[in-house]
C-alpha cells in the first residue's frame, strides 16, 4: 500500500456558471460590528403566520372558504396571535373572507389580523374597508425597493420609489382615520421589497421615510418587516444586515422588527434564527413552511427548536399530528417524510448502532425518572439520537424503532420487549439479529414488528401439531413430569417426551431440574451443556407466562433456545428442547 | 380608530419545556477571535457522498445490489470523486456489494472510494479486507467520543475511549500493511462521535491521539471529519467550533477537515456553508439528503447553492431531473415539491405580482442577451424570483407559471404568449386576468395552459356554428366583402354579416377599415367607437395567421374583442364583432 497527500481531482463543470455573480460584489458587506453570533436567543420572537396570505397564494388548490376557516382557527388554537389573513384588494375571495371573519366575529380580542395592499391608492381605501369592524388589525404596506423591481419592473428611480412610499403609507392612515371606527385599534407594518436585495442604505431611508409619517412613539408601534423574499445567500449575510438596520434605525424602541424567510438556498430556518439572534423581534412565516416555491420559513420547526433547547416557544404544539392534519387538509400538499419534527420517518432510527444506543438510553432515562420520584418532566432530555422526546408533542414510541437489513440487535430487541414482552439475553438478542439479517438480506426491506415475532415463533417456538409430530424439530414436551428432591440436594427428574414421534419417558439427575433434564437427554446420546440461562414473568399477575432462554452447546454447535409457559419450570424444558431441536435440525 | 404599542400577549404552551436544557449550558462556547463570518467561499468544497452508507442506513428499503450500483454510477457520472461505499463488516449485503465493485473494476482510477468500521479490532480486518484491490481506497473509522455515548452507552471514560480510538487506528495501519497491496493508494480518515456533542477539549485531545499514530504529511493526508450526527444547535456554533479545531489542530497542512451535518433543525444546509467559510475542506452528504431521521445535508442544495453565486460547483448538475430520477429510483423515495432547485413546484410562480415581475424579467433579460449578440452565457442571471435559470440544470420554463385564483396577468399573458401565440394588449390582460379569476374563485383551483385558452376562445373566439346561427352572438362575419380607396383617402367596406341568422349586407365609409365597418354597423343602430388597436402574425410564414385586437366602446360599455384569421383585415373584423357581439350578450 502507499499512501498520499494528493486531493482526488475534481472537474469544472460545463454549465453556464459565469452567468451568476457572487452576492458579495453587489450587496457587499461586512460588518465587523456585528455581535449576533455572541447572542443566545432566550424567549420566543412575535409569531406572525402568513398561512392565509403568503401560503394560500402558493398552493396548487387555494383554500376554499371553508379551508381558510379551519386553517385560522387552527392558527388561533395552537396560539398565534398575529395573522395576516389576505390580500383583500386583490381577489373578491380575499376581501369576502376578511369580512367574513369580521361578520362572523370569529378573531378573538388578543388577535391582531392583517392584511397586505401595494403601496397603490386605488388598492388602499378598499383594503381598509376589508378591516372595519376587527378589535385589533393592521395593514402590512409594502412596495418595490430593490433595484431589479425599480428598474425592470416599475422604471422607478430612488426617489419616486421613496415617494411611492409616502403617498401609500399617507393614504393607508387618510383612510384609516376615515373608514375605522373608534373601538378599533389599527396598527402599520411596512415592509421594502425584496429587502435582502435592496441597497441596505436605501432600505434604511425608505423605512425612515415610513416612520416620519408615522410617527412611532409609546403608544404607536411601527413594525418593519424585512423581506428575503427570494434566499439569495447565506443566512449570516442576512444576520448582519438585520443588525446594521436595528443599529442604525431611529425609533428603535418603537420599531419591531420583523423577518421574513424564504427558503431557495434550504437556509429559511438558519436564517429567522440568525436573524433572530441580529435582533428581530417578530419572525413571519407559515406552519409546515408553505409559500412561493421552495416555501416561506416554517413557524413549526422555529418553534421546535427552541422548544429543544427549553425555551417556551409560546405554541401548543402538543399535538403535532393534529396539527399536521389540519394543515394538510387545508393546503392539500403532503409533508415530506424527513421534515424535522413532524415528518413520518424523524423519529425513526434503522441503524444497529443507533437503535442499541436508543434502547440504553431509554434505560438510563427510565432509572432516572424513577430516582426522581416519577416525574419524567423534570428529568433532563438527554437521549442519543432523539433531539427530543416525541411523546411531548404527541409522537409515540411506537415508530422509534423500524428494522430492516442495516438494523442491528437493539432496535430487534428493543421491539421484541415492547411489543412482545422478550426481554432477549445479549448474545440471543446477537443470534436472532443475524437471522433477521438473513431474512432481509433477502427481501432487502424493512420488517415490522409482528414479524419479528413470526420469524422468532417460527424459529424458536414453533407449536407442535396436534398428532404430537414435531416438524420443527425431534422433540416435544408432553404434559406429564416428576421432580423429587433428595436430602443431598439433587433433583431426580422423570418427563415423558415424543422422541420422533413416539412417546418416551426419561429421568436424569442433576443439581437443579435444568441439569437433571440434560442429564436425562443424555440417557439417549444427546450431549449438550447449559451453558447460559434467564427467565422472566412475561405479565404481571397470577396467570402471568414465563419466557425461559438458555445457550446451550449441542454437538459442537452453541446456540440459544426459548420456551414461553405459565410453569416456570416447564419453560425452561421447553426452552432446552428448543435448543435441542435447532441443533439437531 | 386607536393605535396601540402593546405587543400581543402570547401564552406559555403547557409542554413540558423544563426537560430540555439550552446547549450553551453544557456547550458554553464563545469564540470571540472567530473569523468565519466575513468569509466569502469562492470554490468548491471537496464532496464526500454517504449515499451508499449514512443515506442507504436510513431507507425504508434499503438500496439491493442493482440499485446500490446504479447509486454509485451516478454519482460516478456527476463528478463526486470521493464515495463511501458501506459498512462491510456490519452486513455481509455491504460487504458483498463493496467486493463486486472490486470485481467490476467500476471505480475509476481518480475515484477514492471508503468504508466504514467501527474502532473494534474484530471488525477491522474483514473492513481492510473488503477494499483489497482497489486503487484508492480509504476506511473511515469512528469512535464514540462524547459523554452520553461514553456513559450511557459504552460505559467508558476518557481515557479508555482515547484508548479505544489509538487501538482501532492501529489495528486499521496493521491491518493495511498487511492485506493490501503495494499498489493500492490507502488513506484514513477518523471521526470523533458525536463531534458536535462532545467537549471540544476532548474532541480535539482524540484527533491528536489518532494524528500521533498515522503521522499527516506531505504524502499522507488525514481526513478528520466532524459528525453533527444529530443536529442540535444553531448553525454559527457548528461553525464556531469547527473554527475552533482549524485553528487549534497540529498538522494542519495535512488535515483535510471535514463536515457531516444533518438536518434534524432544518438547518443543515447552512450548517454545511457557514463550516466551509469557518475552514472545513469536505463536505460529506447525500443527493436529495437521504438520512438518518430528517436526513443528511443535501449535497445538490449544497452544490446549486455554489452555482447561484457564480461558483464552480465541479459536479455535473446539468439534468438534474435526470439525476433526481435515478435517486429516486434507488432510494425509493419521493422528492418533496418544494425541495430547494429540485421540487416540482420551485420554478414555479403562482402570484399575480410575481407573475407579472417574472415576465418583465424574461422581456428585459431577452433585450440584454440580444445587444450582447445573442449569447445568453455572457449576461449576468437577475430575474425577479428565480435565484437561477432552471434551463442551466436541464428544467424548462413549463413550470415557471401556472395561474390560480391568486394569479394575475403577467402569468396569465405569459403563457397566452408562450403557448397560444396571443400577445394580449395591456388592458385586455386585465379584462381577461378578471374573467379567470371568476373561473377560479369559484373552483378554487389551478388553471392549465390549455383550459386557458378553452376559456379565451369560449369569450372571445366562439366558432359559429355550421347553421350560421350565432349562439355566442348576435352577428357573424361572412365571407363577403368589398374595400374601395377614394381619392380622397376613405374607405367604403361592404360587408355580408349574418345579424341574428339572417344574412344582412352593410356598408360603410370611414378613413380605414375599421372605422368603415364601425360606420356600416352604426347604420343598423350599433353605436360603437374603438378605442384601442393591436394586432400581430401568429405565425411565421405565408399561411400564418393574424391576431387582432380591439378595444371598443359600445353602449356605455369599454371592451375588447379578438379576431384571428389568414387575412389582417378580416381578423380585424372579427374583432370588432367580437367586441358588439359581447357588448350584446
Amino acid at each position: 500500500m502507499r499512501t498520499t497527500g494528493k486531493a482526488p481531482v475534481q472537474q469544472p463543470s460545463a454549465m453556464p456558471v459565469k452567468k451568476y455573480r457572487p452576492y458579495w460584489e453587489t450587496m457587499t458587506f461586512d460588518y465587523p460590528e456585528r455581535t449576533w453570533p455572541s447572542v443566545n436567543v432566550t424567549r420566543a420572537p412575535r409569531w406572525l403566520s402568513t398561512d392565509l396570505r403568503d401560503g394560500n397564494q402558493a398552493l396548487i388548490e387555494p383554500m376554499d372558504p371553508v379551508r381558510k376557516r379551519k386553517m385560522f382557527d387552527l392558527l388561533v388554537a395552537i396560539g398565534i396571535k398575529e395573522i395576516e389573513i389576505g390580500f383583500p384588494a386583490a381577489s373578491q375571495t380575499d376581501f369576502d373572507f376578511v369580512r367574513s371573519l369580521v361578520e362572523d366575529d370569529a378573531v378573538p380580542d388578543d388577535v391582531c389580523v392583517s392584511v397586505l395592499t401595494q403601496a397603490r391608492p386605488d388598492l388602499i381605501a378598499r383594503t381598509v374597508e376589508a378591516i372595519k369592524g376587527f378589535p385589533w388589525a393592521n395593514v402590512h404596506i409594502y412596495n418595490a425597493t430593490s433595484p431589479v423591481f425599480r428598474e425592470v419592473v416599475f422604471h422607478n428611480d430612488k426617489a419616486a420609489t421613496v415617494e411611492l412610499a409616502r403617498a401609500g403609507v399617507t393614504e393607508v392612515m387618510v383612510q384609516a382615520e376615515k373608514i375605522l371606527g373608534d373601538d378599533q385599534v389599527f396598527g402599520l407594518q411596512y415592509s421594502p421589497e425584496i429587502f435582502t436585495d435592496t441597497e441596505r442604505d436605501f432600505a434604511l431611508e425608505v423605512c425612515e421615510n415610513v416612520m416620519e409619517l408615522w410617527q412611532p412613539d409609546d403608544d404607536r408601534e411601527i413594525i418593519l418587516n424585512l423581506p428575503a423574499t427570494v434566499e439569495r445567500y447565506t443566512p449570516n449575510s442576512y444576520a448582519d444586515l438585520i443588525e446594521w438596520m436595528s443599529d442604525h434605525l431611529s425609533h428603535r424602541d418603537h420599531v419591531v422588527l420583523s423577518a421574513h424567510p424564504h427558503n431557495d438556498r434550504g437556509t429559511g430556518i438558519a436564517a429567522a434564527e440568525l436573524a433572530m439572534k441580529a435582533g428581530v423581534d417578530r419572525v413571519e412565516g407559515c406552519l409546515l413552511g408553505q409559500g412561493e416555491r421552495t416555501g416561506n420559513v416554517d413557524l413549526l420547526v422555529l418553534a421546535m427548536n427552541l422548544y429543544s433547547q427549553g425555551i417556551d416557544p409560546m405554541l401548543d404544539l402538543s399535538d403535532v399530528d393534529g396539527i399536521r392534519d389540519v394543515v394538510e387538509y387545508c393546503t392539500q400538499m403532503d409533508t415530506p417524510v424527513r421534515h424535522p419534527y413532524v415528518g413520518d420517518l424523524v423519529y425513526t432510527s434503522f441503524s444497529g448502532s443507533h437503535q442499541d444506543a436508543i434502547k440504553k438510553g431509554f434505560q438510563a432515562r427510565a432509572a432516572k425518572v424513577a430516582a426522581a420520584g416519577g416525574d419524567e418532566t423534570t428529568v433532563v432530555w438527554d437521549l442519543p439520537y432523539l433531539a427530543i422526546d416525541p411523546h411531548d408533542i404527541g409522537r409515540t414510541y411506537e415508530a422509534v424503532v423500524r428494522v430492516n437489513s442495516q438494523s442491528g440487535k437493539g432496535g430487534i430487541a428493543y421491539l421484541m420487549s415492547r411489543d412482545h414482552s422478550f426481554e432477549l439475553p445479549r448474545r440471543l438478542q446477537a443470534e436472532f439479529s443475524r437471522l433477521i439479517q438473513r431474512h432481509t438480506d433477502g427481501t432487502g426491506g424493512e420488517v415490522a414488528s409482528d414479524r419479528l415475532l413470526e420469524i422468532f415463533t417460527d424459529e424458536y417456538l414453533p407449536a407442535p401439531p396436534a398428532s404430537g409430530l414435531a416438524p420443527w424439530g425431534r422433540f416435544t414436551l408432553l404434559d406429564s413430569r416428576a421432580e423429587s428432591l433428595s436430602e443431598d440436594g439433587t433433583v431426580t427428574v422423570t418427563i415423558d417426551l415424543m422422541d420422533n414421534g413416539a412417546k418416551t419417558t426419561l429421568s436424569g439427575v442433576g443439581n437443579g431440574p435444568i441439569d437433571a433434564f440434560i442429564s436425562a437427554l443424555g440417557t439417549i446420546g444427546i450431549d449438550a451443556h447449559v451453558l447460559d440461562y434467564a427467565e422472566h414473568a412475561m405479565e404481571a399477575g397470577r396467570d402471568a407466562r414465563a419466557a425461559a432462554y438458555v445457550e446451550v452447546e449441542v454437538a459442537d454447535q452453541v446456540l440459544w433456545g426459548v420456551g414461553v409457559d405459565p410453569s416456570i419450570t416447564r419453560a425452561t424444558y421447553r426452552a432446552v428442547i428448543s435448543a435441542v431441536n435447532r441443533a439437531l435440525r
